[in-house]
This record gives C-alpha cells, structure tokens and sequence, in this order.
C-alpha cells in the first residue's frame, strides 16, 4: 500500500470555510437515544450486577462447535466469502424449526435477515407511510419503536394484562372504527419486556381480526425456542401465512454476534423484501450463513436448546423465588413461560428511574425502570408520569442462580429501605 | 425442542379469511427491483464467462489466515459471539488505515457499518426527508438509488467527463440557483460503473462548495486502496471532516462476507447514527470485528493489498490490451487508475441491452448494459433511450487474464457482427 500516500499537505491545503453543519432531516433533528440505550450505557460499570440488559449466557454459547463449523466452512467452500445468494440449504433447516413451532411454510417464504432487528426495519418500511398509525402495546420493544421512528407514524397504543397479554379487544376497537394501522406489533411468546405469553383465544382473535381488515401483524418471536413449562402455544403464524410477518432469530438460540435472522412471509412479497434488504445492507453473510447451515447439519441445535431451556429454567425460577422472599408483598411480577425477563410493579407512586440511581449507587445492582419501554413518550415530555413509572423489568438470563439470589435480595432491600416495607 | 409441539392440529384450526394482501407504503407499490440486480440474475447460469458483476477474486481471499484469526478469536475472546459496542481497537485500525489515504481522524469519528452499502442507507435517513432533492451523476452506483428510494426523493443528475470525472460546475449551477441537495454523492477514486477518478482540482472545488452551501457529500470509497498507477489522489474526505461523510469497507480488500465497513464522520453525528443503525441491525457482528481486527493486528493487511493490486493490474491490463485488440476502433472505453471496472462506448446508436442477449446466447458471455446505472430511470419508463444505452460495463476483477483475453475475444465477435464493424 505504498502507493497510497496522498499528494497534499493536509496542513497546508486544509480549506476554511464559513457553513455550519449540514441540515439533518426532520425526523433525525427530533430524534434522541432510547432511554434503554442510554441506561444500558450507564449500568455497563466493572463490579455492577446487572439484570439489565437482554443478554444470553455467555458461557452456554456453543463455541467450540461453532469454531469447528467456521473451520470446516472455510476449508472446503471456497465460496464461504464470497457475495452471494441467499443459502437455500440454510432456509431448508428454517423450514424445518418453523415445523416445530407449529408453522407451515416452504423455503420461499423464508426471508433471511442480519437479526430479527433487520427485519422489524424492512417491514417497517414496507409498510409504513410517512404519519401512518401503528398499533403497538403501552409497554413495548424499543426496537420496534426505532424502526417505525423515521416514518414518525402516529402510535396507537392498547394495554396489556400480564396473564393474557395484549388487549386484543381494544385492536378491535381501533379496525371497527375505521383505523387502518400500517401494521401491529406483537410479541407473542414471552413478551419483552412484560415475560407474558399470549392465550391461545387471544390469539386465534387477533389473526381473525388482522385478516379481515387486511392490517398486517409483525410477529417478533425471539424466544419463542426458549420455553420452560409444558407446551408452547403456536406462534400467530401458525393461523395464518398473508397477514402474519414472522420474525426469528438465531441470537437468542445460538449468539447474537451471528447477527443471523429470518422473516416468514407470503412469498408474493420477497422480491420487495429483498430490493429492501439490498438498499439496507446488500445481504447477509455467506460465511455465517453457511457456518450456521453446518452447525444445523451437525444436528447441534436441538440438544443445544434443550440445555439452554433446562438453565434458564433454573435462572427464572430462582428469581421467582427470590423475588418472593425480599421483594414486599404488595409488590407484583410476571411469571414467564419461557425467554428472559420478568416483568415487577412496586406498590404505589413509586418512580424506579430514581430507585436505579440508589440501587446502582448502594447496592451494586442494575434493572431497567419501567418507563423506559413504554410506547408513547409524550408524557415523559410533558412531565406526566408514564404508566410504567412504577415498574421494572429484571433478566434471568446473564447470572447464576447465586447471583440472581445475591442481587435480588440487595435490590430488595434498597425497595424496603426506600419504601418502608418490610 | 420436545416442548415445541403445537396445541393444535392446522388442519382443522386454518381459519379462513376474506381478506386480500395488506396494503403496502406508497414508495413500495412503485419500487422495482433494480435493472443491475436482474441481470446479475439473467447471467448467472452455469458456463457463461461473466464480467458483469462487481465480485473481487475469491482464489485471492486470505482464507488461511481468516481462518486463524476466527478461530483464535473464538478460543481467547469470551466476548467474541455476545452483543457489544463497536470494538474500539478495530477503530484504531481503521484511523491508521484512513491516514494512509491521506485522511486524518481520531476514533471517535470512525463508525462501523455492515458493509459500506449501510452506510449510504442510514446517510439517507439521516439526511433525506420525503421528496428531497439529491444529487447524483447520470450514471451511478445503484445501492445509493436503492437507498434513497424510500424517500421518494427529486433526483438531480449531473453528467460525468470520462477522464475528469463529476461535472462539478453542474452542481455550482444547482447550488448557485438556490438547489439545496439533502446530499451529493459521489465515488471520488475508481468511479463504479466508469472507472473515471475525480480529478484533483474537481476534488478541491466539489469539497469548497459542499461546505460553502452546508450541503454534504457522501463519499462512497470501496476502491480507493486498490490502486494501480503511482500514487493515489487523496480522497474527499482529506480535505474536509465537516461535510464530507467517508464510507470505507473491507469488502474489496478482505473479503464481501464478512459485511463490514465504516464510516468516518463529525464526532457530533455519532450518536445520532448509533440510533439510526440500532433501527437498522442493532449492531455489527462482534465476532467478526474482533477477527478482522486481529487479521489487522497480525499486520497481515499491506502485503494482502499489495498482492491484490499486482494481480488487478495484470488483469486490467489484460483487459485495455484485449479491447484494443477485439473492439471496433470507433469504441472508447476508460483507462482506470484502480477498482474494478472499464466503462466502453460502443459507437453509433447501438442497445446494449439487446446485445447483451445475444453474448449470451452466442458467445456466453456476459456483462451490465449501461442502461442499468442511469440515475434517472424515467427515459426507461417513457420508453426514450438512456444516454447510457450504447454502453457497457466490464469487471475485469473476477477473471484470469487468460479468461479475460477470452472473453473480450467473443465480445469483440458479436459486437462486429452485429454491427458491421472489423
């Protein structure tokens, strides 16, 4: 690269000039960090525990298949770094775990995507117009609201119990009146950040209701392998393969830093989607694809998953338990099926972005308040307490039982402490 | 996975709807796939000798050594398949590589991307609101109308000088008339589809402008360090760090699957693109950052780029040598400093979109019509010719020289007979 030495002395060439920054677009000049981001940032401190963040356990990843795979990859496919089309022996094996969730499709339905993120974006602005409406849940995915954010869509937001999750019926209010939302997001299994899972009536309502009025749902599944009790219920996309837009990943299941997803969709739609995904990023890697395609072929996947299930099993019940024996006894949490989170609301007035600040400061320990995966932010502009404010989601899945233990006992006493209650 | 059986049998449960297909955002029921994509589709049969796509030499990808850095990484780096922030020492590799094209930046300004085709799509969105004007030459890279489609945006075009480069005095004229392009886009160093490199004062007087007016350029830069002949020009971005916004990628100097680029942009920005590309993919792979950067670590990369432009050269020169010998002596064709391409003017009012159906057919081989990097593809549409119709793009960078000789052999042959010439 000896030939890359420039011509100019940038010292002495460097050009002055009068103007300002270039103009940003509207949406980009309103826009700011999700408040998740930002506190995900303040609690990545050396010596916090942190329930925080979506993190899987590091130390189930299956590295050493995963290196061997990548080995045996780059040694015999010599079109393993290549660009190339999507790999359909890879959307063979999706084909398959669709199968086990219930789902029928082919491989051409089978769009890949670099996360299921990726595919929250494309379908986003598939659908989206700019100012068009979109029916999220109060409490919400950031991710999601990132994605509709450069449309600034109008958010219609419905509530959620935490036994049955989304109010379906209130859906059905916003399409009887006439409202045509560019789409409706849902996280039906294990939902992040509340942990619920949808019932199986709601969920047979709410395809109904999308069908018939023609509103596509995003159906963003990430844990949806990731179940600890029983049976899983079939994912919306088991009812219905036009309106139901499924999102998986193999981040939860396998590693994020795959950055490897999928979308099911009618297939009259993937040449839109991947003129899409080419404006997006071209496409995803050949070489994880087919490192993923040989772990799959390997037949790793379904005991791998069973020992990430039996672990975080045990994670979520010991902080079912935990939070059952510190937390006070007015003082209600989620008791999730199966993915990563449970969902608590504090007794009273009580505003956990404060309590994060103490608990970080006295006790070492981090959550996310639950202000901040609530859809509308307007009252947090205006002041007004969001409904979340006395809320928190904790994760199971980054700590150890004893430390999940540990933790929930300090960020217990810090709630006592604050709130006089035990 | 045992847990995974559904509740119910689909057969009995498929509910049936009246519904149609959900209605998509206006931008998507107009959008095409683009004329470039279908006809790296059309060619790429079994047996055709191609110099239609943009596809570095995989004979040359440093496997071995990808290989050991993979697997080195993924046995010492704990963090290597979590979720992370962008991995600070890649950044540091990437400020000394950016010195070496005569840019001077610090870290904090360098912001890694999914490849450099990521980094135009969230430019777009940073920059771009509905119907904004932009500014793009006549023929173009397609990924930059890919990314601005959304948007919907007035594409102004301004023509290219073969040897020159940009018409730059084209956009004087828009930005002295009052124009304010959300963005100019411009492939400074071995233009894709015409080989042509900006020229030195062209640079000088584009970057004066751009900042006089506020108006940013995207510099899109995926060739610069392949250079062939003496000493690079610096890039845009040499001169200026405000409105200049640098897209580098390691796809043509590593590899294409590894999906990773950067960007090098006002410190100011950062946050506001760390927001925009979480929307998008949430993050770059952290494997794959930690692998390229510990490839860079080994200090492996300047002999790689050495050995990439000697063996581009030959192949370059095969190429100028072989249309000199086979093409009609009323041709032009450029004579590139680097990259990949040669961009050929056939003479008179000749369709190169027919006569690319005949090469394949009779001489099976193939290359892009110059009809698919028109930026204003309304000619198409009214049925006009593009003033890129009589021309052709070759790669020269995917074949042997002996292949190239070859293939530039049939060319010739159906460019004669088609058209009387030789």
């Amino acid at each position: 690269m000896k030939n890359q030495q420039p011509l100019l002395h940038r010292d002495t060439f460097r050009l002055e000039f009068g103007a300002g920054e270039p103009p940003l677009a509207h949406w980009a000049q309103q826009m700011k960090r999700s408040m998740l981001r930002e506190m995900l940032a303040v609690v990545a401190r050396p010596g916090i525990l942190s329930f925080a963040g979506g993190l899987p356990a590091p130390e189930l990843f299956p590295t050493n298949e995963y290196a061997q795979v990548t080995a045996h990859v780059l040694a015999t496919d010599p079109a393993a770094l290549q660009y190339g089309p999507p790999y359909v022996p890879l959307k063979r094996h999706i084909v398959h775990l669709m199968a086990e969730r219930g789902v029928s499709c082919h491989e051409e339905q089978v769009f890949l995507t670099s996360g299921a993120q990726q595919g929250l974006d494309i379908l986003a602005r598939l659908f989206l117009d700019p100012g068009s409406p979109v029916i999220l849940e109060e409490r919400v995915y950031t991710g999601i609201q990132q994605a509709v954010a450069p449309l600034e869509p109008q958010i219609l937001t419905v509530t959620t119990d935490l036994e049955t999750g989304m109010d379906v019926e209130a859906v059905a209010a916003y399409l009887e009146q006439g409202t045509r939302p560019a789409l409706i997001y849902v996280n039906a299994d294990c939902h992040n950040p509340l942990g619920v899972s949808l019932s199986l009536e709601k969920r047979r309502r709410l395809v109904e209701l999308a069908c018939r009025y023609g509103v596509p749902i995003v159906e963003d599944d990430p844990y949806g392998f990731l179940h600890y009790d029983g049976r899983a219920q079939p994912p919306l996309a088991a009812f219905d393969n036009r309106c139901v837009f499924y999102l998986g990943s193999f981040s939860k299941i396998l590693a994020p830093a795959l950055r490897l997803g999928w979308m099911v969709a009618p297939e009259a739609l993937i040449p839109k989607l991947t003129v899409i995904k080419e404006a997006n990023d071209l496409e995803s890697s050949a070489f994880t694809q087919r490192a993923v395609c040989a772990y799959l072929d390997a037949g790793h996947l379904p005991a791998h998953v069973d020992d990430l299930c039996r672990e975080y099993r045990r994670r979520r019940d010991a902080m079912l338990a935990a939070l059952e024996r510190y937390f006070p006894a007015e003082a209600r949490w989620t008791r999730p099926a199966g993915g990563m989170f449970i969902w608590v609301e504090l007794p009273g007035r009580l505003d956990t972005v404060a309590l994060l600040k103490l608990a970080v400061e006295r006790e070492k320990v981090a959550f996310i308040p639950g202000t901040a995966f609530c859809a509308d932010q307007r009252p947090l502009l205006t002041g007004e307490l969001c409904r979340a404010a006395h809320c928190l989601r904790l994760n199971f899945s980054n700590c150890t039982p004893e430390r999940i233990e540990d933790g929930v006992r300090r960020l217990g006493r810090i709630v006592a402490s604050e709130f006089g209650h035990r």
